[in-house]
């Protein structure tokens, strides 16, 4: 396209400059503005690694000889980042000029700098996957050995944060253990799609001509794709643990007090003397937020943009850094919370209360022939007259109950029993003392399998 | 837990209702407020099938007898939604009980509506996974199909909207094919998930006071990881469409003129006559925000939540109809656009100009034994000169060349063929003729793998 | 631009339609995507109150005599929308053609379809910030009203879900209706920008050649900032009733017990007699996520749209109709929760310990010269030793307390009084008893004024 | 509450520390995760400033006596941050010690972190609005002397990106001026709810324990307020600048031409020598999605929480100067663009079309008497017709146009002039010469009474 006509408000001529095109002078807000070499740091260690790659792979094709190859691999194991670098690619590039001059020119025939990007991204992907993983699974096994310590403490079992039923405390934390064991399985499958032969290594097999950079670019979106997961991933596991936090904190207030953090994860007060506020899990439930935000971010940035390279697509770094961060974090403080917190376990048995047994009651009328809708009415009736008369439901006289229906008799009185009520639940994944215990094991195993 | 000395400002006493235990009037807007029938419509068919297999497993249990799951079987064929109905669930117990009177209520025994509804969750979406996945197969095939035909139209391929390199019309059409392949198979990741055997069904074998209430509400929470992993897979499906739709409408520009919409995916406007707006694709584009806003909006209420259930889960249904919907239209426009829209062959092969032939001129000079970065600044500094003179690169002289590197020969003018500059790109994946052509029986054999 | 070339791949030829210019069908998929007649309906109202304004400063201008003008007013006067109309406004025309024939079709003189919907939105959004306003505006007065009667009554005053001081529940009440108010000004503020004069009406005045099409442009971009900071209004006031209701519910536990809902803001549940959830408290926790995704969803829309119309434009409505709606209904829903929730004053009470005066015997070291660091420290030492004997603060002798600080005497008994705490913050917004009840007339005044 | 069974799993008792009561050791990863030191350094200035102000007020009520302010005003300008130091609040009384020894234990009586980090920000906030408004006005001054100077320029003015009708560039531009200047009313409406008086100044008058850490709470939750606002700010306003720089990369195209960067906001290929990419405006389209980003991870945070203070209200740090950084980033970029872009006149204008007076050709008939919707049909025909010979709209013969209407006349081709139709929009805000001048000197005044 011959431009023609320019309407020249102010002009900005300057002289050629690097790249043999460039004329105009540069905004130093602009080089910010553009600058990637906070976040390039971290992709540091693996862009040496991918560039080593790469420089074999070129000598193999013959674009560089033995000689230059060997020259570039020692230079590259001199890089260092420096203040003032622009970027870690152009950095790395000139850095090796210094070292070893005239070879370190042939180092990028065939890859762009998105190329570069996109295998350091690859490279380092693997690894925070790994790490993540790691923590993950300690915060899971420190959650199981605690179940088995503590597998005959009981609780009241919640839903609308209100007492529903008896459980074993250890189911709660087994039911955690389960959310996050999920999210590793999730985690792997995103791992799959990081396929991580360094770019461009295959493709010069034949000759540097026919590097594909169309396909070098479906590699770049194909990682954008799986940073975006990656994203939505981290937003995912820590409302699972958001959940998990705020079930902590509330078990942790003066009303409930089935709970107490240690010291370590709990600050005083500035103001208040006796305050001990959970911070570790205020800062948890709080995570989810930061996390999500950043995925809404970069989704919002992808949104409508044309269908390939733009410059936006570099916000991804920053995200994906402080996702990982942020995970990482909250992982290993998790982990600290749950392996230390200590249990009131008579405050968590005094909270169980007969009316958390009215299902069993219902449960007891259905035994003796009555329809469950009919029995589940009779209980709440039988509810209501204890409320009524201020008593708890099992202080209900036979002459109460049979008010409410005939069927009550003295036998009545074996179902105000906790522990039976809760050995009920003995299917897989239940709540009884043998469901429980089954889980542990399976548990180990399966954390044992996964560090391998 | 005995309530004392409540303080009343109003009394709101009244008598004893449905539930046995609730002595309160309802307030109309709270109704409304907690009403599911709308999307519970919806769910219909799949509550049906999900009850049958419960009373059938019921009667199996001896909780109901061959009779009674005969008369329940049959009752539950008449069904029907009414107007003023509160919920499926309630419904279709209640009109069960008008059809075939007392066995109704032993209907519910052992299952509650959040295990009726996790139920009809799973069998509804098990449906909508192969709806979805059948509609954007169809949209893969058209577009296959289409760079079948089109396979000798060539056009720019642009980066940051910028003309980059020629590459095929139909290398662009495929390179959103293998998008929407690859939603295709995260689809299937998560359907995986989705195990559907009828809650309880199997938990019932030994007898009804074993169900495992506990396992049903990890169900749940099963299901809640579903359906968000479906609303984020949704705005990850659109945001790949929007993508296409913004270069879609680029194209469609005056300016671009590459393709045009028929009318029936145009809109005409009601002041200027002759406007033409591609409202389809546009439209398109939107969708993504408002999927996302779904996506959003669901895990900003699970934030926090404590870890069982809470009414607020029932968000999720208008969430996941809505986005079910959504992504189930904006497929259907796609494939009708991509089907019918026309191509403008000349405009798209005459905005190829030389200088996207740039790199292909620092090639010639690496091949001549230039290092790439050195040959990449002696091609910048051609287009400069190119730009001064106002002329297209290919018309600079030899000589105008030889200013730049005494290594420009005549042979330069091989350099200026934009087919032979696509043909270089032989790799899989890539824009050369065979590599495009080999990618259609390859898709098409996926295509019909997936049918099946 | 004239179109050379074009590359037919399947041909949707057709004969001249409505506009006189699309020769294609139409996709039935397409129209419904386009389709406004769901929320176009709630336009209703608006736009025959725009349409008229509109036709009647068509009269002025001598563009429709007086005689068409009374015959368009009467004919609009007739309209009602039914089944199988696409949108409003073109349906608003064709039916005012059926009734009064040839001079509706001057009806359109100069305002597109996009300057119709512009005034229905001005007219229909004046309304709904009215009917919102008033609904706030009985929400606070219900808690006013609530805190004037209930000032006695004393409760802990929470900080990171830990008991904090004591503070009067009449204080808690009307902080959060010092924030509804903040919501109700924010309202005010956005109502503002909505200028009602109908569109065109003034532009006309000269002849309708001058009615100016930009500035009905700038008018649908203000309109759309309007919109999306009513989108971000309705997060904002949910987010803080969310907040609410957070308390609340937490305040409903059996642990803490000190409110219970009435039956017609809770609900029972299908399995288990004795549950009674609050279900109204959690829909309004919920809301604010379901808002905001609205809000997220319409910004992403919004993001990198071309500056003028784009159909994407049209999302605005569902995503605003949805935000009234739900707002409207959580104002209700919460009204009714405030004014008919019992409180607990004696559990309320009861939940005072001596703990939450430690500052108190902070300060209690400072009235006798010692830095506040040190009497802070010191309070921190004399809870720590009450808490290693397992008895209140209140109960270490002076003995004990000397030990930690000489300073310490008898006097310090004077410390334990909640009342007394409390009243020491008498400054306006303060707990003390005079602070609080200045509050009850000012908020009446400020309700009286608002209801002008 | 005394607690007792409490269940240890594991010890981790230590001895006393800092506060007298905390008995633990403390995790580093729990450190680092409160740490707030990275952005509490953005507040140095704003913390001294308000400390200042506090230590005064406690001078007048006798809390501190006239020396030890003078000393504590001293040390106050000695302080600097230090790495290492842990949050500025501790990190500012720490080191006072270190210079005035025990006067600055006196420093936080009656103010709590909590109070402190509330005025810190409110005094930094007061700064960088006007830090941020400066800016926006130094990019709408640009665009305004820049609209002055080419006010001669025409070009398409677009909807749904298709040419509409022609309007002049200098509209473009001010419509856009006008966007900005609305966002600047936004901001001030917003810094006008941040109240600066430093917090306990006006409280302690009295004495120091009327301290009403109450109404400090309320002014947290404000500022919380106040700070959502502005992250909403924030995303609406580079929502708006995301639009106009996707106006502008659209406009940057080869295939519009109608602009090009210089290459101070442009950036080169790594692989293409004649690729000069509009990074500047990609990032600026960007950085909506960041912003927003923050903006709903900080809504998603506070979403449920309870009404007091909780740790994750220190999310909105980095939230806010991330958004602060990003926008003041922004403006500036974008100021630099508007003021070096050149505008190719011959383009721009070439690129009006006959067609796009098809509206006036509508109008044309009106004039003669005919109703509107018959106007447009009849012009709508006309399109058609030149569409189908292949020829402009302008090129039809009086023949040709009299099929569609007997109307049409040889004075028809008065119609075809763009400056004639553009100049009938000259209501205020219209495209016409004179409107757009006239609206030059009311930017300029405007700007003018913004600056004082």
């Amino acid at each position: 396209m011959l431009f023609q006509g320019w309407h020249h408000l102010r002009s900005s001529e300057g002289e050629i400059n690097w790249s043999g095109r460039f004329v105009g002078n540069t905004d130093p807000i602009m080089e910010k503005f553009k600058a990637s070499i906070a976040y390039d740091q971290r992709m540091w260690e693996a862009d040496i690694k991918g560039s080593k790659a790469y420089v074999k792979a070129l000598q193999k094709t013959g674009l560089v000889t033995q000689n230059e190859m060997e020259q570039i691999l020692t230079g590259l194991d001199k890089f260092k980042i420096k203040p003032g670098d622009e970027d870690i690619h152009t950095a790395n590039e000139r850095r090796l000029k210094e070292f070893i001059g005239n070879p370190a020119g042939k180092f990028h025939t065939g890859r762009s700098r998105n190329d570069q990007v996109a295998t350091d991204m690859r490279l380092w992907l693997r690894d925070a996957f790994t790490t993540l993983k790691e923590l993950a699974l300690q915060l899971i096994s420190t959650m199981v050995e605690r179940a088995a310590v503590e597998i005959e403490i009981l609780c009241p079992g919640y839903t609308h944060m209100q007492r529903a039923q008896p459980i074993r405390w250890s189911h709660w934390i087994l039911s955690h253990a389960a959310s996050l064991s999920r999210d590793i399985k999730r985690l792997e499958d995103i791992r799959k799609c990081v396929n991580v032969m360094p770019l461009g290594s295959g493709a010069i097999a034949g000759n540097p001509f026919n590097i594909d950079r169309e396909s070098l670019r479906q590699d770049q979106i194909s990682i954008n794709m799986v940073e975006t997961k990656f994203l939505f991933w981290g937003s995912m596991c820590l409302t699972h643990l958001s959940k998990m936090a705020e079930d902590l904190i509330l078990y942790g207030t003066n009303e409930f007090s089935f709970i107490i953090l240690t010291d370590a994860y709990s600050t005083g007060s500035s103001l208040m003397p006796q305050k001990k506020n959970a911070d570790s899990l205020e800062l948890i439930r709080s995570k989810a937020g930061r996390v999500f935000g950043r995925c809404a971010g970069f989704l919002m940035t992808l949104k409508a943009l044309p269908s390939t390279y733009n410059k936006e697509l570099q916000e991804d770094k920053e995200a994906m850094l402080d996702t990982y961060d942020t995970v990482h974090t909250v992982l290993q403080v998790a982990t600290g919370v749950i392996s230390t917190l200590k249990v009131n376990q008579s405050a968590m048995e005094g909270a169980l209360c007969p009316d958390m047994l009215a299902t069993d009651l219902a449960y007891h009328l259905v035994r003796k022939g009555m329809p469950f809708r009919e029995a589940h009415s009779c209980a709440g009736k039988a509810v209501y007259i204890a409320e009524s008369k201020n008593i708890h439901l099992s202080k209900l006289t036979v002459e109460d109950l049979q008010i409410v229906s005939p069927l009550f008799d003295k036998d009545v009185s074996s179902v105000w029993d906790y522990t039976k009520s809760i050995e009920q639940y003995s299917t897989p994944g239940g709540t009884a003392r043998n469901s429980v215990t089954a889980q542990i094991p399976h548990f180990r195993t399966w954390l044992q399998a996964q560090k391998q």
